[in-house]
């Protein structure tokens, strides 16, 4: 049975991970006959957004790990106690919490950084051969951990694509339903949320992304 | 195209809306090629659980519209502004919002009230004799919604079934791929998490709820 680590980055579109790009993820390892576990770094979430108002709540402060529990069930674990040598694969989940918390892509695109255990987590993976899934804005990150002429995409949306583009990253317009696969990095992508309208169109990238991730482990 | 409403109770499985399970009938309406709009109180909820330690967060107050707003990407509307004649069904799914916020029963087996505003709202699509669906611990509520001698199921936990039956529930085991249906009243229940040890067996009876509420609708 193939076993993939979930990097998740909070509980939320808006200042975490997208909790349907999750469930969803989750949903298709198991379908595919997979195993998960999920993992978060333990620090502060860069802000708490209020999802039925959109404003920023300026008094609360969250942690990743805690409500990435929220998802998992509080089945989950520090990002320090990922070791690649137990996985298979590894899948980064969406959502702003991608761009906010796991690097900072969405608060300065042009000058942004990543996390460090995050950073450390993915180059093992790399380093071992094992293949990595990014989806909705995810791929924000990928300049950061592969460096330059990495293919992958975000969808279709120019100035996101354009920021990346600077940044290195060999940019592919792709539909909601389908990936990119760059396949001498084991390395898939797909829009999701990005280009979604519904749970059923996110489905149909997020399955096509974990078979191929399954596939190339 | 079939319209059915989801009366959430925050976000995350001990104190809130369990999210796999609000996730997945999200999915199976959309799959059914039916539509859904999101609806929740605008209360406090009863505490906040840190997911990852299950302890109470002391200090901290979240409101069970705020958080449901996160499973429902920002797209969810004030529990009073849920017009039965809008919708064709009303599905809510589980977690321990559903007994500790929308009902007390986690609180208080013996003598637990229920929202006022849920309970119009429940009602109202009863009075209006269109089908109403509950999952895992949501069938607590039930009792207190339709009176003595309704047949639903929280699964098979004997001693959550005894407080249940106490307040006048005929109680039905159910293994977590299938459903309970009080045909007279229209009325669809499954155990999801009650049972469930992964999401694909939560899917399994969840998908089966809705397409009966739809089917009965």
């Amino acid at each position: 049975m193939k076993k993939i680590a979930i990097i998740l980055s909070g509980c939320g579109v808006y200042d975490g991970s997208e909790i349907h790009e999750s469930v969803l993820t989750l949903l298709a390892i198991e379908q595919q006959g997979a195993s998960y576990r999920c993992f978060a770094p333990n620090i502060n979430q860069h802000h708490v957004i209020n999802h039925l108002t959109g404003a920023v709540s300026e008094d609360e402060t969250r942690n990743v790990l805690v409500e990435s529990a929220r998802i998992a069930r509080g089945d989950i674990e520090d990002i320090t106690e990922l070791y690649h040598e137990e996985f298979d694969a590894l899948i980064f989940p969406g959502g702003f919490g991608a761009a906010k918390n796991l690097c900072g892509f969405a608060l300065d695109a042009e000058n942004y950084q990543i996390n460090a255990e995050v950073l450390v987590a993915a180059q093992r993976f790399i380093k071992a051969d094992k293949p990595l899934g990014f989806m909705c804005i995810a791929p924000a990150m990928i300049p950061l951990i592969y460096g330059e002429d990495v293919q992958a995409t975000i969808g279709k949306d120019r100035d996101i694509a354009e920021s990346l583009i600077k940044r290195g990253l060999a940019h592919v317009d792709c539909e909601v339903g389908d990936i990119i696969v760059d396949g001498k990095r084991k390395l898939v992508s797909t829009p999701a949320y990005m280009l979604a309208t519904s749970l059923v169109e996110a489905a149909s990238g997020i399955n096509k992304l974990v078979k191929k991730v399954i596939l190339l482990s």
